[in-house]
């Protein structure tokens, strides 16, 4: 029974997200549809992370079990065609090892986040940032970031709805960096909580705008409340970059 | 009576291109109406380049007379409302001198074309690249590139419908350089044939295949006949990134 690995390109826009949910269009669904037209087979997909609603992925990771076998080029191409009508590119398939598991073998997941940060809207990137007029000062937003690295309860930047177990996490990697009219927020960690990067983000914004000193977001992390946090981000302007094992 | 120039970008996907048309919405009637629910004047508006149907602008220029005043920030953002529904939005606006002209006054167009070269599919940059699947050697297209450069008579990249008073150009630079999976090819003129770049990327693909080789595409340019040129390519990929005056 041979077990499958995935790397996956795609937009979030048009999807409730990664996971299957009774109602509407979902990455997930999508791709065990597909997996059923080139096998026959029905399957469940497993992901890396469980992106919500309208984040993107340029290398999420996914593992699912046939009965049968087929080339590992074939499960690509097969699959890339099954899903034209869906913006979602199976970039690399390979066979895994019964061991691994998308999920819990992950080591480390690297997420993005882009700010669009100029007066006017984006027109070709629309659903791609998160769109900020008023000019941020990137080196107090990464200033604020290095407060959040390293491990710490982060109840403040959780969602009400997170199903993990314990709020205390470690934070590899926090960076917030100018790129000609964006600013990139780049985080890293074994994994994170819901919300968790959405929740930097908005909270690092208010940094960027002033409203925030780098201090002040030491002290929300501190407090361990969620009341404490900034507003959360829009999922526009996040992308899934690349898992560990 | 005041002369505004904007400067443009957007994604020509829904466009039948820059030019009004009698079907179909165009870039240009976009602006016309956008521009009239801020003055209620209807005006005409002038592109330093009239892209086609699917291409795409970073920095397009454009120029229009109105009757009354506005301040340029107030024309720049009243018009990013107005045009909220179409993937168009307005940089920069500015007061221009009576006798500028966005399209006689131009000096220098530079494009940008994107190809991704890689098997999979573009899932993110759909219709915003051209996909082409077999490994290109980007270094064999620059090669041929080179012969293109400089004044001649492009008869063989020139469109059939192009209303160019004579196939006779400068071309002032074509590089093509690979950036990861994406090959960048990226063209200075002061003005280009219709169809020229598109004629080129057609044509440069099939050196970066093997099938030509950069000598073929100098003979190709000698010979001054349409039939000689490759399969134009879509216009997915191609961006005005800039205009200069």
């Amino acid at each position: 029974m041979p077990r499958y690995r995935l790397t996956l390109e795609y937009d979030g826009g048009p999807f409730v997200g990664w996971q299957r949910q009774a109602e509407g269009a979902s990455v997930q669904a999508s791709l065990e549809a597909a997996i059923e037209k080139l096998s026959g087979e029905r399957v469940t997909v497993t992901g890396a992370g469980r992106t919500d609603a309208g984040v993107h992925a340029l290398g999420q990771v996914a593992h699912f079990d046939l009965e049968k076998s087929f080339a590992p080029g074939k499960v690509r191409d097969a699959l890339n065609f099954h899903l034209r009508p869906d913006p979602i590119a199976v970039l690399e398939a390979a066979e895994a090892t019964g061991d691994f598991h998308a999920r819990s073998s992950a080591t480390s997941r690297h997420y993005l986040f882009r700010i669009l940060n100029r007066r006017s809207p984006p027109a070709l990137d629309r659903g791609r940032v998160w769109h900020v007029s008023p000019a941020l000062d990137a080196e107090a937003m990464d200033a604020a970031a290095r407060h959040l690295v390293g491990r710490h309860d982060f109840t403040t930047f959780r969602a009400a709805e997170c199903q993990s177990q314990s709020p205390v996490k470690t934070l590899d990697r926090l960076t917030v960096s100018r790129r000609a009219d964006e600013i990139h927020i780049e985080a890293s960690a074994r994994s994170f909580l819901h919300h968790q990067i959405r929740s930097f983000a908005g909270t690092l914004k208010l940094v960027g705008e002033g409203k925030w000193t780098p201090r002040d977001v030491k002290t929300a992390l501190e407090a361990r409340d969620r009341t404490a946090c900034g507003p959360v981000s829009p999922p526009d302007g996040l992308y899934l970059t690349r898992v560990d094992y």
